[in-house]
């Protein structure tokens, strides 16, 4: 772990938002949220790709190897066609971490039935914690909320930058040793 | 989506059923389960193959090829020697839709705890959805009643038929747009 | 299914224990938990391997050859660098039992958010069931007390030896045939 500030990318997935044809909404409200949790110095990037499991995997690797910390992918993690993110994540990935999956189905299921299509999932390459996410704000609030205690000390293990969260909306966990 | 009746395949998994020593119950008891449910036009064909990686795969092919729009599984997926449903069916997969065997089991877990030796599944080829259940009617209804509220909408994202539900029985969830 | 006693093998996977610069907790600790719980004749051995895919896979594929029905993997599968035991039981399973993963994590999480960080996973290799434990004893307990009760019929259904529990602590369940 280490003192310096937190690198956080976050990456859009969106052939109409790369396109400019949309707004990008999963973005921005990936950001908000960062920004209304995280209290420890961080620089915090957007970036929007199209769909497609080689674009999506060559910018993860651009990130991971730039130094990112902490990368959150918003869309193109369901069922339909051009939806390759998974398998993108999973190109790239060291390690899965399939609790963060199960948990943001869980939290989502309360929500919509059709969380179970979802295909969530978060890994970790060399340093960087690399988390999937729903297209819309208010799931991407949902699943954040329901994963994020567990980011922190994540990162520390990984040997990633610390980061430090506001307890009146995420209580960092971390172990006593 | 498409307004042609929906082509749904039951493939029963059973070497005892495959040879004539043994009265497929999985098959009907999913077919039953269907036809109390779906209230769009649909053609329903029933299949038995024998255990065996190899003989799945080859029959799901097939199926996908000819145009299933729902294939459910029924057998073979514990923890037994002869049990490699699930294998055979990610050795097809384009796509693994890892929430419908997390909910299939959380289900089947309020009934028996031996629920969590099911390696049930669900995962896209093409324009097919493919679900895993287990072989005995009562614990494919439970699997069944657990995700099939997601169904349709997936089956709408992917492009294939689209089907409606009695809502005394199954509340299609579709979000809207 | 047989009735020779049940050979159960522990593995504590650890650098600082290898070395035996750290006294081992999770291998005596995952003892006291079966030899509490298993009634039925049953041999114990334990094992410490240093953390690495490659030598933990080793280590497991031995003990598989060896006739172990059980073995049980302490530490190494959180998402530190070092931690890499999942890799090294996904190298060597001819199948995944997801559902081991999910209740062990979901009944972890009742005590710590960060069980969502736990990569554990059980699997089958020949006539082995290979389940996958945190490193601290209480920890250990919270996971097998989620998930033993299915583990006398997955073995049965498996054919490696029969093992009975104390109902008063694990109520073995076998489905009435």
């Amino acid at each position: 772990m280490t003192e310096r500030p937190a690198r956080i990318a976050i990456v859009t997935v969106s052939d109409r938002a790369a396109r400019g044809e949309y707004e990008d909404k999963g973005g921005p409200g990936a950001e908000e949220w960062l920004r209304g949790v995280i209290t420890s110095p961080c620089q915090i990037d957007r970036h929007i790709v199209p769909d497609g499991r080689e674009v999506v995997a060559a910018k993860l690797r651009e990130l991971v190897e730039t130094g990112a910390d902490l990368i959150l992918v918003t869309g193109g993690t369901g069922p339909a066609p051009r939806d390759q993110t998974p398998e993108a994540v999973m190109d790239i990935a060291e390690k899965e971490l399939a609790g963060f999956g199960e948990e943001m189905r869980r939290a989502s299921l309360a929500e919509v039935p059709t969380a179970i299509l979802s295909r969530q999932t978060a890994v970790i390459r060399d340093a960087s914690l690399i988390i999937t996410l729903p297209g819309k704000p208010a799931a991407i609030a949902t699943c954040l909320n329901a994963v994020f205690a567990a980011v922190p000390y994540c990162l520390d293990l990984m040997g990633a930058a610390r980061i430090e969260t506001d307890p009146a909306r995420i209580v960092a966990f971390r172990p006593k040793k």
